[in-house]
């Protein structure tokens, strides 16, 4: 019963067999491999985007905090949720990269960002010298609190951006989650909804440590090299990231995955209907369930070992039994319907 | 014939059987594993060192540009060979992950510091507002040339430093070929030597992509942990890093490895003596060979699909055959004595 | 009728002299002039803290963030209020200086940071890795409103900070102003109320440019140098610098100007009382007045030539007339009480 | 006898009638002001530049990093000569400002690059991505070693870098007393030789502290603004250095100034031929001599107060009298004729 992260499974067996498969003979350094070409191809066709520039990293931070820093300068205002990712999760790696740009943080339920509540900040910035300048729009999907944004919802904030000139980054760190619970295309998802580069997330659906930068716009392909390089983030032996890349892409495999994730996070949230006391905090649209329960209940399902966090952190164990506390389930391409069935089944005996 | 780097070789049977152990069930993330409590027990075990801080990342820039970053201010000179990796191959990340400290030059043959050399840029800096601030000493060993550093020379070196209060890096990339080259023990090769933090690599020489940063005061261990997050270089799933250095370090793998890249090496530099119009360049004492002979056999080699970088890459293939050019040839745990053979045949001939 | 800021007036008589008698001959450069070690002393002196570290710059942003810089690492939180100089004017520079450090901001009415706001944010973190640590305190006195922090209440947010350990800056740039405001001493206002380090302001109340930077604890002094110095904020001819502040010093000028400017203010705010229409925004506690009162009447005083911001900018001055704007109108050392009265009369008929 | 820097002179008198003169009333802050339109048309005149964006800061350090930043991204390649400023006394600034580019060192006699050593440098950029970029290159006039370059010279550098499509950059913390060496225009000695921008000093020349940024082509005026804005060098009392640079250039003050102080050193220079053991180390082109003679004459003149830097520093006052040890000597505008023959005087006898 782990429901701690996504990050906490083991990598599908399909990666596991690309991974032996690729480990023959020499490979050409840095990039130059032939698995990698072969992985920017299936990329380009998955979105439609014969022309777009396709790195790979291997971390997710590495991934936003790169696309972040080529999009603003240092004075540049990034306008972000107030949960997302790189504002709370990553130890100001994107004030690192970008050499001190500000993240502006945008209000809205449920981890999207409302488009008034941008209209307003994108207004406010006034393009004075004594104020940082508006440079760049980084929306998350899958959401951190487990929702999705449709192709309308990120037109509609990336519509706003782009009438100030900004470009456009999605920390798809869960693209692949977002997308089958949508049933649109990559391309609709992105590009088509003005998204000019993604984070397209890997680890967290199944591989060892991979993500891919897609940037629709290749003007900035070198500067990217080049950041990559300097931030310790290009690989020698990348063969072994293209080939979990390129596993992930062949037969739908990453798509595969996240439907098994999102329907064990549907049968989770369905569950908590027959939990007393037990409520949604979020709506489950994607692979995390956000749910309140009563603490006692947490206490028997930490007490028989189940593994999850509560959001915020800062509830305490300790107290009446009764008080709902809430916390956050994450299922990844290996939850079972079993691990599923006796958690729910654990909190509510 | 694949000489172009150790880069290029695949990854040992034993890693690859470790990483395949490790994929089973969920993992605690961000190196909470416990195959990372058991590398990290065998790490300071290897260097008689119970009390030393222990993190791995996945790239050498990495592993350097962290531990720089960790012992210099902004402000800061780091003395190191003019040849070094950190100024030579990194594209800047000392200076991004320093905030800007500066590399000072200091000459040697061979790509070894001349502790004359040093000396003097050691007294030259005069603590002057007005200028940068002496602030640590970073050693390549194996060095950039293919040659080694005892431990008698390292501490000729770092005594020099800490004469001045500096602290001591090594940059060991290759530190294995350099050990089972030297027969001394890792603590003799190190901190009994005057290195406080060593990069310690494990890619070049049979893993996926992984390397330890080795602190041996431990008092800056959490700065680190920020740095390596905020650098976008903590793994989620680190358990796949953890079985890449626990196996590495099992039945003396990483020497075993060494000692087959070695004695390619060895073999491939005697070869040398035999080739019409060759020479060495510098001396083999590791896993590598730098070495000279006339451009047409270069012409010979290269049409037969043999890979090996001119070094410096600024010479021509254009010219008479005579001229002899340089280059840099090296040698893997996987490099057979066929391919030596084959390969001495080829320009032989 | 120049109420657009303080910053707008001219240099104080006494200064000009100052600065003319200093113009004699060589002087050595770099801080090392004897006008130096005078101002230096007398700021010890009316600080009572002989032991505080005193350096010049020419600019309130150079004070501040390099005041910042020494106090937080880059992966640290910089607790200030949501309306600071740091924060809304100063283009970035904290996070410039600092190397990216994250400024988390505060509410407060007035620009007063509530106690409770501030520590709710300093326990929200939670000092996990993956996300920037608690670092430091920044308040500003006279505050971004006009305001003035009591010492009592400045040791209400500095004890909520030093109960985590964190030093505690305040940007003084009209701490002059507050002072006389609250008839304390510079002790009570600064470090015997937990303040650490002290922008002390110049260039508002009267110098040419100049701001102390003044140091109680001096440990760090050196590493202050080396920042101004790296930043470009050492000036050679140095002497200059110094003889503004020894003037400002002397026979309590700095006092005389701020009491000028502080009356002018409470001469302004009276009068709101005396418009239709008008009505303080914030109370006027300095040397500043925030007032709204009709559109219409602002575009009288407008037409007429008054100079003054309205705050916020956004406001339109399109529109009906009899709707509320509201404005900063800030007094200077040379206010005349008939400025005053025109302008009043201008909006007042 | 004061030789140590021209930046240990006073204010020229015109100057300081200007602050006085610019002393009245209320000005706009920030560079709004009347007298720095006038000093921006004044300077675009004096260099046949109608279209130059022209700024002032305070600091030549501040002016040089600026510059820098403006024209290498982080991971750039500045070529400059290995005793140029920006290298050896401002504290790692061009590091801070640029977010981490590195100075390539260039050899050549007095301080002048050898187009050779320059174009070999140049030549080594790869442009592989483990390195470097080729980005900019500096060059410093009067150079630090009191030599000039000639508009030829200069155009001989610009051309090699111009060839790999790099800005071009004057230090000109002594422009003016290069310009007058050599009896060239403004425009001869940077525009038309190929300089894309200019640090043009006047502190150093009579000023208080100030220098004017000019760039050439203006695409990048806003970025240098932001740069400026952030970096604490934007002065609200800005009328202040703008009254500086508009005296400065009015009359030809500067170019008087700059032939005082060359005129000075010249019979300074020429006096050393009547020195016992005395020679010139560099040619004398502009204000500054550097000269060696023997020990015990040294001693004399530090003994009756003469003010000057042994160059390099390292060299000890202690030893044997006939030793030569050489020294910098650097003439200001008010450099007297008396003074240079008291100091010959002293070291004749």
């Amino acid at each position: 019963m782990f429901f701690a992260s996504d990050n906490t499974a083991p990598v599908a067996p399909e990666v596991m067999d690309a991974l032996a498969q690729a480990n023959q003979g020499y490979a050409t350094p840095y990039g130059d491999d032939t698995l990698m070409s072969a992985a920017r191809s299936r990329l380009r066709q998955v979105f439609g985007a014969p022309d777009a520039a396709v790195y790979l990293v291997a971390t997710g931070t590495a991934a936003n905090a790169l696309s972040l820093a080529l999009c603003t300068p240092p004075w540049g205002a990034v306008f972000c949720h107030r949960d997302a990712h790189v504002e709370v999760d990553e130890c100001g790696a994107p004030a690192f990269f970008t050499g001190g740009a500000k993240l502006v943080l945008i209000d809205g339920a449920h981890a999207r960002m409302s488009p008034d509540s941008l209209a307003r900040a994108l207004a406010a910035g006034d393009g004075s010298v004594h104020d940082v300048q508006r440079s760049m729009l980084s929306l998350t999907n899958v959401t951190e609190n487990g929702t999705v944004y449709s192709p309308d919802q990120i037109r509609a904030l990336t519509g706003l951006a782009k009438a100030h000139g900004l470009p456009c980054h999605m920390d798809g760190a869960r693209f692949a989650n977002a997308l089958v619970a949508l049933g649109c295309t990559p391309a609709e998802l992105t590009w088509k909804a003005g998204i000019d580069m993604l984070s397209f997330g890997g680890t967290k659906n199944g591989l060892m440590g991979v993500e891919a930068v897609v940037i629709f716009d290749p003007a900035k392909a070198w500067e990217f090299e080049l950041r990559r390089k300097r931030a310790g983030h290009l690989f020698s032996k990348h063969r072994y990231l293209s080939a979990q890349m390129l596993a992930y892409l062949t037969d739908d495999l990453w798509l595969t995955l996240a439907r098994q994730a999102n329907a064990a996070a549907a049968r989770l949230s369905q569950g908590f209907a027959t939990i007393p006391g037990g409520s949604l905090v979020h709506p489950t649209e994607a692979n995390a369930v956000f749910a309140a329960w009563p603490r006692g209940r947490h206490r028997q399902a930490k007490a028989q070992g189940a593994q999850y966090s509560l959001a915020p952190f800062s509830q305490s164990m300790d107290g009446p039994d009764a008080v709902p506390l809430s916390a956050r389930l994450v299922c990844s391409w290996c939850t079972s319907d079993d691990d599923v069935d006796r958690f729910l089944d654990l909190i509510r005996s």
